[in-house]
């Protein structure tokens, strides 16, 4: 397959896939996640089953300009009971995708987190991949963790890498560049992060992670822009060309991807890995087109 | 004075205030730093003395179309002996502002750092401030720290916070709204920075701060987006307008302000606080037009 270099080309691929998928959502009632859901239905590749108060989906629907009789709603009142029963329903097969509504983060997470009935398996561990399509970089830029891992320790930032390879594959890119970021591209164990990368570099040589180009500790300029590669002369396989940018701590990523949404005209899509099948989880302060980018990573990634 | 919104104003009104100032420049035989002190020379806002190796000194003002003449030059071959001898300019008050030229950082710091002959004063915290110009913010973003502390303690941020109020006083902000940035909003002690936020809060309430309008934890969106802020409900006195950012670690501003220059089409102007004059460090893959933005910004601080 060609590569897939933004999320609209992202969006065509998942449609000539013709590809379906069942999004289970939890507290279904607001209005920039069901216009969102609306487009996918209408896209095709995506079947929304709506769980939450009735009453208010549907009048949401309507506003939305969409007939309530073309979707699945089930009508349950409590949160929390929202949460378990669509989390239940992709644990048995029922939906391939869990997606947050109006719903507090943290209660969705208890549901997914739950030992015997939740979505993590054993001793796994979650994440967040997300692609970023800047206007001013050639080629989506995948970043990892925005939004779950506070501080990764070493089998967390293994985990991040493997997650990041395995969504890059989706996109075509066989052999991701993928920078290990850090304030600069010196080895100082006075960062923390500086240890871990330098193990994880090793472990790529040895076979001990999935195949792909890996470097760090580098700063953004050095991962992202080959003129600094050139005047810094510091040899790297990444060469200003990096598809994916692994991050030492969540505050970092977070900045980093917040300042380009603001800043940069960034749009963006993202999902939880490590889980059985992909959870959508966003920011009410997200907008509806980043919803249907991430509803959309969801079905191309289940 | 009116409120300087962008680095072309702080330019402007450095030249209305006829300052002029005398800039040590360590190991100055560099085409990019030269050049900009070229400018700011003929702007009539600083006046270089290029300590280095004479000949390539010359050479890259002959290459720049300047007159070797109508500079003072020192020569002094060993780095080292060159950083020592900028230094004790700027103690002994022959000069105004340090520079660093194509010196290593390392080395560099050594000679300001020196606990008897150094800048820095006896208990001193030495940070770094700088202010972003964004195309797509109505006014200057000053955020700390983004090239010295790597995981600035309670008393190091609360440093950044007085070295950014005593900058944003000299672009005519009375009372800077500052943004303690987080992840989230959520206060939550999983969160190293979490507690010192909460305590620097309160102890600007107490007056133990210099007076300004400060929140935290606040993420990039809430401090930098009135749209987010409404979306989400939070009360927050930054209301989405902040004018400064102050950072929890080297790697998550590092990683903001570069992300910035790269993909937001930003410029900045930064510079070392904390020591008895200004000091300015540049990467040398910063343009020539930051590091003459850097000297202007000195030449106002000193």
């Amino acid at each position: 397959m060609d590569t897939i270099t933004s999320l609209d080309q992202m969006v065509e691929h998942i449609c000539e896939l013709k590809i379906n998928r069942k999004i289970a959502v939890t507290v279904a009632e607001d209005e920039n996640t069901i216009g969102a859901l609306i487009e996918a239905q209408e896209r095709g590749f995506a079947t929304p089953i709506l769980i939450g108060d009735k009453h208010k989906i549907k009048d949401v629907l309507i506003e939305e300009n969409a007939k309530p009789k073309h979707f699945q709603i089930i009508d349950v009142q409590d949160h929390l009971a929202a949460a378990k029963l669509a989390v239940k329903m992709v644990h048995d097969g029922k939906a391939d995708v869990l997606m947050k509504g109006l719903i507090s983060t943290d209660k969705f997470l208890r549901a997914v987190l739950d030992k015997e009935k939740g979505l993590l398996p054993k001793k796994g561990i979650m994440s967040y991949v997300c692609a970023l399509d800047l206007p001013q970089y050639d080629k989506l830029l995948f970043v990892s963790d925005t939004a779950v891992l506070p501080y990764p320790d070493l089998s967390e930032k293994i985990a991040m890498v493997k997650y990041t390879i395995q969504m890059t594959k989706k996109f075509g890119i066989e052999n991701p560049k993928i920078a290990l970021i850090g304030a600069s591209e010196k080895v100082n164990d006075k960062f923390h992060y500086s240890t871990d990368y330098t193990q994880i570099c090793k472990m790529v040589d040895r076979g001990q992670i999935p195949k792909c180009t890996i470097d760090g500790p580098l700063d953004v300029f050095l991962a992202c822009d080959i003129e600094s590669v050139r005047i810094k002369g510091v040899p790297t396989p990444i060469n200003g060309e990096a598809d994916a940018l692994i991050f030492p701590s969540l505050e970092s990523a977070n900045s980093f991807y917040k300042g380009l949404m603001l800043f940069g005209g960034g749009e963006l899509a993202g999902l939880i890995q490590g889980t059985i099948k992909p959870v959508i989880v966003m920011s009410r302060s997200e907008s509806q087109k980043s919803k249907f980018y991430c509803i959309a990573l969801s079905c191309l990634m289940a």
